[in-house]
């Protein structure tokens, strides 16, 4: 799992980003960094190779001139208001999941809000072992490692928290219209362009930790799409129609759930309530919900403050605490 | 983990209690294992000295004798009527704890029903954080892998249905009244003997797998026990007033918690709700439940279809998913 090339990379991009415009000496990079000279000249070209615009001139050294949109750690964490989340970052070109690696740190013991981010993921998870497709470059794969103090009875709640703070990011920044579906998709339109994986360790009422796991489709083509899935599925570049700052919607991303997150935990889901109907594309529209091996039809009428989809039937009312949603 | 000494000794035990009573030959038992004539002597050795009534006779070859209470593979195996606990079993004479190594063996595929167990645990895992006193030879101490299709919601029901099982086995075998305390202990008069420890990996609408820890105080004497739980505490030989076979307790544990295992999954807890409030120690007393950071005081009157506990307050009715209760 350790990287050395891209971990010595981190080091000089982050001396040459504190710098930014100005030229640093080799000495200065080998000293600020404490790497050998090759390592360093190592590191300047895969810099380089990953697109990054780093001048050099006999006798002054070396000059970032202009930044990137690529999920170094110290691109992530420069300006990054946070208090708990990305506070420790672990960044990679390629990862098989996210979730997979986050899960495996949360286990031996990772800080709550540890982020694992990879520019490509060779083997995405969805919901229910089913596959997330995550291609190079183009959107934001990633995971966060959380302790609440909560049962695994609120988790649900949590889930679509997630997608709240997603919607408004995305509203905030872009001015795109996104919903949330219930109970962890996010949509542009009636597109899917985010979703979010949770999954849990935990005794019967305690949550020992989750890993949040949040795909987004940030700048893709809609060529980029597989066939099978490109009319359900969208990206903010399609939306836009034009391309947008990765770093920055991360960012801002972050920002706006550790707000929500830490809001949820102290005094639960009630506060959101509201926000995330308005935001809920599901709510007032015929549904079919299935659950286990049962299904129902009926009404979506109400979020309520388990986070449970409030749908009313034939013969009566039903909240349901996680599902696969359909529109009739 | 893996132990080849007493790997070896498993597969001479087979052969031997194939033949209890009779004399088996050093080249068939060479044969039917498939050791080296070494290991086979050294397994020998290891199992007279785990306490093994064996016979030697020059000509003859080996005879076991006498049956002992050890928890070897072979014997929970042998009459052992059940379909799916304890299929595939891993016993040790020293573990950490038995329910960390079912989580790793359950996260790397093993099968639903697999069974740890230690004749002694160094760092038992009770609720919460607690430790677990597991001493050598007296109690058993195991764990199960169960990959139960239900949410994590319907787990704290899933407890209480082993809380079930084990007093009624305990009923059945020795005709000791034993109640079950919600959520997770088993009590003789206000004593525990048992604790049920449910840990599970999961996503938000669905159990990936649970490990299930059972402790059970079956043979410890009262002064086994440290004085600073000696009160709280008891076992089923102080109680019965002899000692007890605990590979007959731990078959019929299994074959009976996997019929209402089974049942759970299929039909949920309505079906033994019954049973279990008839059995619980909190119905109709006045209980004060902590749960997360907050604690309600009144009287347990239900347990519900979800396993929580239904607290008449002051102010109205409360159902707890799950909690620590003390009596008023």
């Amino acid at each position: 799992m350790s990287n050395p090339i891209r971990n010595d990379a981190e080091k000089i991009l982050k001396t040459l980003k504190r710098n930014e415009g100005k030229f640093v000496s080799i000495k200065e990079m080998a000293e600020s960094s404490c790497l050998p000279r090759f390592n360093l000249y190592q590191s300047i070209g895969k810099l380089r190779e990953w697109g990054y615009a780093i001048e050099s001139e006999k006798g002054k050294g070396y000059c970032l001139n202009q930044t990137t949109d690529l999920l170094f750690s110290a691109e992530i964490k420069d300006g990054l208001k946070t208090k708990i989340l990305g506070k420790e970052i672990h960044s990679y070109h390629t990862l098989k999941s996210t979730n997979l690696l986050a899960y495996k740190l949360a286990e031996t013991g990772s800080a709550e809000g540890t982020l694992v981010i990879s520019e490509k993921q060779t083997a995405g998870k969805g919901r229910m072992g089913r596959s997330w497709f995550s291609p190079s470059k183009t959107g934001l794969w990633m995971s966060l490692v959380l302790r609440p103090d909560i049962p695994p009875s609120k988790m649900p709640g949590l889930s679509i928290c997630a997608g709240l703070a997603l919607v408004q990011t995305v509203q905030k920044l872009f001015g795109l219209e996104a919903k949330i579906k219930w109970p962890n998709d996010c949509l542009i339109g009636e597109r899917k362009f985010a979703g979010i994986l949770m999954e849990l360790s935990a005794e019967i009422d305690q949550v020992r930790f989750a890993v949040m796991g949040v795909g987004i489709n940030a700048n893709q083509k809609r060529m980029d799409f597989p066939s099978d899935i490109r009319k359900k599925t969208t990206s903010i570049r399609i939306e836009l129609g034009e391309k947008v700052s990765r770093l920055e919607l991360l960012k801002h991303f972050l920002v706006g759930f550790e707000k929500i997150y830490l809001g949820f935990v102290g005094k639960g889901l009630a506060g959101y309530r509201q926000e995330i109907k308005r935001r809920s594309s599901l709510l007032n529209r015929g549904v079919k919900v299935k659950f286990g091996d049962k299904s129902i039809i009926g009404t979506a009428v109400d979020i309520d403050d388990n986070g449970s989809l409030v749908v009313k039937t034939k013969t009566g009312v039903e909240a349901v605490a996680a599902g696969e949603v359909s529109l009739l």
